[in-house]
């Protein structure tokens, strides 16, 4: 019999309403607004005996379409447990390992966005540790390809070594609860594609792929150097519908021309449910996962239709990067963002966030830029 | 359990021979012909409880792909009807609001074609009244967006309020026959993007994406303009294997240098069905269907296959464009269409439309250009 | 009931590690390395009836995507047999005749590659003959379109008469094993675009559509022709693990300023299976086809998992092709191919290939290239 074939499919409509103070105009110019589709996705994906697939390319992105997940896996190895070929996400930081729809915010943090999280080609082996109190990864990479997976050049060494190590500190489900504690590590050292490597982020807001989409607000520009490293420490508490999430990330990198420099950058959360409702978790891999509300927005019972409230959830993040260090000035950038979403169902969601930005570039003072963004997505 | 995926596919398939005497060489060139992909494919649709949900990228189009139908709605809303949000057609006329199924000719008429049928990004609700002898259609949308749903820019109002009404004037269903007379006007008011707008039309027809395309026959070019409305009649005649549609469009354009400018667009077209077979039209939204034959082509009974006629239509069709008004000089364009179309299956169906177009432009005098076009089409 | 439709899915990983003698590094320059995808597929395919369809965008393939087959098929004609019109692969030659399953290099030989496989417009129908023994294919095409399968331009013939015509000398069915040989001919005769045409080829080996890929080795230049033909003769032995092929090309070209040239190719392969596998050989089409092991590698059995060999198979390859011939001097190359292919299971495989390449360009001595190159393949 063939491998089995099912769809996924995904649409993120975003709405974005901007403004700014008239620092912040002089320095980036005016915000741009208007309405992109964030993620528009067919995908296929499958199981073949122990063997799993996935195919999902991505419509709105850059590329149209772009190469998101595309591996083959290999599932219950004795003793190894799983392995992984093709492009997929690096294992590296609680956000970067979590799918957009284990994420509350409309993007993820400055953190993840500095280091550039996108899928590489590579191949990992990772698995659950301690009677799956933990879980491991560990995985050689490309250190850079392009939005298709692909990356030729020159024949010079060009990879990243990257792995991450997870512990819950206590779990315990109850009945349409959660209580646990988990942390984690990650670290990856990277030789950069053509000896030279580029730090930089957005206010945690992008429109889809549009050309004239909101400005690169700290940027390092390209730096002459043949190795860098990333390090990040990741927290994560769940009680009940109480969250707090949290991660530390240094970036030493060894210049050609300055010796290392350091970069950093972190972000901290909270969030609480207004309807008893809780993040999900998954052990197997310790990330995010979508939220299951309990009562459904719309529920049908008995061949009846009935309204219920879906779960709602309000957060705030706050975040912080750093790309001053030696003679780079990248620029510092401090995000405030409060969020509600709406979790209609364990497919649809409707995200409202707020995001302050407040980017110290090195030619001004202090700017800030508001944003106000709304999602309506289908995620399955 | 998951949202339902059922797949969509597509396949149209053009062959092109074309001609025009000298005068219409002079000024507009010489008319391409070849062979393209005029639409082609995958897409997926589903529900998840009262919800539905639509993806459809377009791998022929400009764009390749584009995406099409991206949209989620809401169906069954207790004295609403139903609720759509996302990329989809404005209600607007019964041309625009068929789908490519319910189309009898290679394309739309110039009429359609001068206002830019295209999808945009919006809410719509609409529903059907007076015990399903009418629908009615509201929506709010971006007065513009490219081929990807994306509408971003500088901080300015650039929306559309369109609707839709209809009414049938008598509806009788008989054994595998129909009578019905349907009228309906629509209304858009919008302001446009970059504060201009632009109406041009080919001549009703066009190779997919390719580059060296039909020629644009007429054009206004940019017009400064803050604000524009479109406003259509239509009416649609089906007595048994006989229909007889029409449109009729007017475009008051407030410029911003010289006051109001009219401009204009009808068609009407009659078809018969030389097999006793008759349109499809659907109540629930007012638009025509596809064709589905009484004796397919090809057809299985008691486990042998057996050769039916299919359906055979013909029609023809006269539609005329006024894109001139004030010191605006757009041209004018009538078109004469002949055609024919075989519906092997209530999927397949090959089209052969003659058009004769007579394009009056501002610098020349009165010219002919032919065009013969031949469609080979799956569309599931 | 709609048409069926059931998902089919490729990916195709490739590492390439290459090098050269200085000779070649001075004529063609350093050969670049890396990673990329050569084939992402989600395609559909389906019957309605007698009807079938297959629709398959490739995602990795310049274009992203592009468009692969996108046809549709009637089946079983009494007397005819069965007819196709869309976009699919001439009937011509083994290797372009085969889908990338059947064969078992990384690249097909460059004697495909000189004549340009690409799938074409067109309208084909083909049958077996002498009951099955044989199999005869015949069909009209566009000489030449685009990656989207689009061909407009100026009104002039550009078209091709394509055929292929195979027999079985003897074909016997034993217990998991196969003993035949199959010989063929196909002939092709074409009108080329703009009164053009152009010979190139590649080492054997291509890095998807990464831009700065391996370089074109032999290349003729465009050559101004208002005719041209395509000669190939194939012959097939397969005998239980082992099986020899070969084709014979020969290209007369009618030019416009030197009357006729003649250009050549052939190649020679043999294989071995290792675990006593043989070759699959379709009858009704008279093409190779992906191999099934006798053993998966891993397998399940009484609800447990087995470790099986899969099936293991060397190969060895070698080709020549010669676009030197009146004053055209494209040059010569001569490459032979050593390559080992792991099937785990009928969808999945890995192909290792080195090709040792010996341009003779017009203009330096003999040069020397190295590719070993490293396929990870999902196929169904």
């Amino acid at each position: 019999s063939r491998p089995t074939a099912q769809i996924t499919g995904m649409i993120q409509l975003d709405r974005y309403w901007t403004g700014e103070d008239s620092e912040f105009r002089q320095v980036y110019g005016v915000l741009p607004d208007g309405t992109a589709f964030r993620r528009v996705r067919i995908g296929v994906q499958g199981t073949y005996g122990p063997w799993e697939y996935r195919i999902i390319p991505d419509f709105a992105g850059a590329g149209r379409p772009s190469l998101l997940d595309v591996y083959i896996g290999l599932n219950d190895i004795p003793s190894l447990g799983h392995l992984r070929i093709g492009h997929f996400a690096e294992p590296f930081g609680l956000e970067q390992s979590s799918s957009t729809r284990g994420v509350n915010t409309l993007e993820r943090s400055q953190l993840t966005e500095v280091y550039g999280r996108r899928r590489r080609v590579g191949l990992m082996v990772f698995n659950t540790w301690d009677q799956d109190q933990g879980t491991w990864a560990i995985g050689v990479f490309r250190s850079l390809n392009d939005i298709f997976g692909d990356d030729i050049g020159p024949r010079e060494f060009r990879s990243a070594l990257t792995g991450r190590l997870t512990r819950l500190l206590w779990y315990e489900e109850r009945e349409q609860s959660l209580d646990l504690f988990h942390v984690g590590v990650s670290y990856s050292a990277r030789v950069p594609q053509n000896r030279e490597v580029q730090f930089q982020s957005r206010p945690e807001d992008r429109f889809g792929a549009a050309a004239n989409n909101l400005p690169v607000l700290i940027d390092t520009g390209p730096i002459p150097a043949s190795f860098y490293q990333l390090l990040v420490g990741e927290a994560l508490w769940i009680r009940g519908p109480f969250s707090v999430q949290g991660e530390y990330l240094l970036v030493p990198v060894s210049t050609r021309t300055q010796g290392a420099v350091y970069f950093s950058a972190w972000y901290v959360q909270a969030s609480v449910f207004l309807t008893g409702d809780h993040r999900q978790y998954r052990r197997d891999t310790a990330v995010l996962d979508a939220v299951i509300p309990r009562r459904d927005f719309l529920r049908r019972e008995n061949g009846q239709w009935f309204v219920g409230p879906g779960a709602w959830e309000l957060m705030v993040r706050l975040s912080h990067a750093d790309l001053n260090d030696g003679g780079i000035t990248g620029g510092r950038s401090t995000n405030l963002t409060f969020g509600l979403a709406w979790y209609l169902n364990p497919y649809m969601r409707i995200i409202a966030n707020y995001i302050q930005t407040h980017p110290t570039s090195p030619q001004g003072p202090s700017a800030i830029g508001h944003i106000i963004g709304l999602r309506t997505a289908l995620e399955f």
